[in-house]
């Protein structure tokens, strides 16, 4: 793919790239990355409740928010950091990273565009709705679509599971996140985001089977928006009154507490960089009795 | 594998090698490239619908038509390109990067190419053709084998929805498509091909239940020709009339609609690569109130 | 994800990291990642078992396990080199990387984070347990579940069994092991994690139906142990008396003959790295017969 | 892992390394490298065969038989190339890089390598074939198992059928192989491994139903050897007599074509490489109209 230069209606759009409003532009960054990993996420989704038979498979599902994640980040990565999920821009908040009042904007963006994402993903997958459920929307059981867009417990699971489940997750998720990016681990950033990527692949392998691994309030709180218009309010009290609080909170907490687990079990203690590579930073013992030919 | 050097039979073909005519070298490029990504394509589909019980996965479909995009573009890359798509084509000349009438050349090569592949996956696999069903080519149906060559859409969606499935699933190619070569995104050329085949197993995986992802026009209709000798003109009219033309067409609107999405959604704000890479570029706020150890 | 600066509280957490004694950092590596690795690995298991249906998937477990082993090294191989195995470290230490003593102290602290990691992955999946078995906990059987925590063998194979093929996979570990981490193979440390990960990706799919790939005495024997105060006395003699030792032995002895048959095999004739890379090093004929271009 | 220096015995052994005769060190590489990739690869046929049940995936064998090949070639690279196929030292000779005289030897270290890779993998796994078949061996039908040694192809193809298949697999192979060797290319040499293992993953998705893409005369034929032991003359004569020559005598027939198929097609016109990178190497056309910001 040729690559060599910019052209002319690109180098046009440029003069009206806001480059002076640092806020703006991310949050235009941050709006369109999480709007084009939902619109995919969610898409993978449908394509697992719905599709049915040979293309339905959780490996695939897997596999694919894997790479919506690479690629989503990898899009905004050099204006906002492709930070996509008010837990993870809480966590590098808490680094001192970016303010408080950058959170909340940064939130408020994430969650719109995950609410346009399911809109166009309804209209686009609209007649595979129609067709699976006889156009009748409802929120649970055997015809129940709501899960294409936010998740609902599994059944063996109570109360607390779900607060429980996104923690985790979340720490899981913040955890590696300040592994990644400390740049004493130096990984080079071009990188970062398959390793993002490859990431949230690993945690839907072991910690998808409670909620399918929403881990990022706008991912399920911006669709679950969004369903209320579809499916009323039982989107919000599914399968129990004030379900939804769950996936749009625990994760806050489970991204500090993984984020800070790291700095407090290994980043802390974490060898500085130094120029000379080839000194051992293990302290592991050498018995060097022969010459090196 | 040894590379250190070039053999003579190599060396004295390179006397003979396309060095003047551009356009030639990059039509005989698009032709061998679509040709060899679609006979590998074709052979994976094939697996697919007929090999049935244990070698047939739709994981299977997405990381192997994955990775053929990869291999095949790696193949053509310093000469064409590796667009090996029309579409794709036709988003490079918007952004400048190659002429109308060479968009109409390429596209030219590119279905020559997908049809040559389709006969010869076909002899290759005639056999299995015949076992499958006894004999009896047919478009569709519990026999029908018209899917290996070529994409029907699933009975749940009506007459427009083949044109907005393709105009999607394009675009999400064309908007990533347009990330990668971005250069300000600073992802080195060698890895490109890598990151088109991880795209291309992640459409699958979300975008694959309505027609099967075709969204490359050449890819469609190079091997529905092929078919139309082998089924007639069942080919273009199933399972409604003028269905071929559904990928054959909308395919070039998505490509431009997500390229252009890109830059006017993110492109444009994205800030020039500076020198010092130390320099932040997201705005976000550095709370350094200790001295780096 | 914004990596540019340290913030002021990991700075000031940094004045309190371990950087004098070695040993104690590393002991806190050890323990933290096998630690992070276990309940990550152990989450896959669980949902591998008692998931049940659609997110059950073989496949799934293999990526799982190859990714929590790359993260899990990647977070600790500045410290302590993430060999979070006792039988990589007893193979590390016969290469004269670290001191016997220092073997001992690793094995405990890998124990131990595996034994906590067993702990709370209970904690976590607690609920799915009780709902899978009716909260009568069994450690084998068709709602036998000892199998989330350690290995127990397929009912094929006999008393011996369980040794030779830990022996086997342990083998393949330290084989390639070697292979990755020889600085003649020049294969930069930063991909070191992921080639791990794909190592153990590997033999996942190759050497685990029988006792399912633990291949590490303290992934095996940590939860094995908390497993008892679960299930009784049943995890350390089922399917037959003192099957745990297997599992906790084996590795030992199939890690030395693997990293060792690796350097008697191929590494003593690997030749040294010279700065002229052009040189050929594999020694075969170069007919040039016509000089380049 | 730690790495940074050489150990004493390991240095002791490379005093008795082969050096000076550069044909005995690469027999040596290429018998443990074909060994190591056999023993793996078969290893996973067997669980494919033999598991059933929740370890049996097709991709599992497409996933673990690419990083086997990935994980050979990388141990093995630097003293003989990693060609571990006869078929491949048959394409490098006419590529003028050994001799033919090397390639005979070359494949005889092959063969013998992988007879003793099923040997050994046979002990492995020999209670898992005892209660499998019941300690009756046969070949092929229900309980037949010779299939985790060498092919055997799908009922529905005929006499040429199996020759016509490897030519096409292994055609596949060799295409893509020069691609990547190809300098011209530029793929940085410690990636080749990698690309390697893709390549396999790929093939394996698309052109394994009829034989399951041995694609490798030692890899075929060695076990085979081995399996007459245990089998007798079926081995060779099913399904009918004289199948065992298809998949021993056509990858050199598609090596060859697959190879210099990519040279006359592609390779001939790729330009060559020119220290200035910025300069376009496609010929596509720059309507740069405004200067770069």
């Amino acid at each position: 793919m040729t690559t060599d230069s910019q052209d002319w209606l690109q180098e046009r759009l440029r003069f009206h790239g806001i480059k002076s409003n640092i806020l703006a532009r991310n949050l235009v960054s941050e709006f369109v990355g999480t709007f084009i990993l939902c619109f995919i996420g969610l898409g993978i989704v449908v394509q697992f409740h719905i599709g049915g038979g040979a293309t339905t498979q959780w490996i695939g599902v897997n596999i694919g928010w894997g790479f919506a994640i690479m690629f989503a980040v990898m899009a905004t990565a050099r204006m906002s950091g492709g930070q996509l999920n008010p837990a993870v821009s809480l966590l590098l908040w808490s680094m001192g990273h970016l303010k408080l009042a950058w959170v909340l904007a940064y939130s408020l963006a994430q969650t719109a565009g995950a609410f346009v994402a399911a809109a166009l993903i309804y209209a686009y997958y609209y007649e595979r709705f129609d067709a699976f459920d006889g156009g009748n929307r409802t929120v649970l059981g055997a015809n129940g679509t709501a899960g294409c867009f936010s998740s609902y417990p599994h059944p063996d699971i109570g109360y607390w599971g779900p607060y429980i489940d996104q923690i985790v997750g979340t720490a899981i998720l913040g955890f590696f996140l300040c592994v990644i990016i400390d740049e004493r681990n130096q990984i080079p950033k071009v990188w970062h985001p398959m390793f993002f990527g490859f990431l949230i692949m690993m945690i839907g392998t072991g910690f998808g089977m409670n909620l399918g691994y929403p881990i990022n309030p706008a991912r399920d709180l911006g669709p679950r928006l969004f369903a209320y218009f579809v499916y009323g309010t039982g989107v919000f009290n599914s399968p129990y009154r004030g379900y939804w609080m769950a996936p749009a909170i625990a994760p806050f907490v489970g991204a500090l507490v993984g984020g800070w687990l790291y700095h407090f079990a290994l980043g802390m203690h974490n060898p500085d960089v130094v120029d000379d590579d080839d000194a051992p930073s293990d302290g592991h013992e050498k018995r060097q009795l022969l010459p090196t030919a």
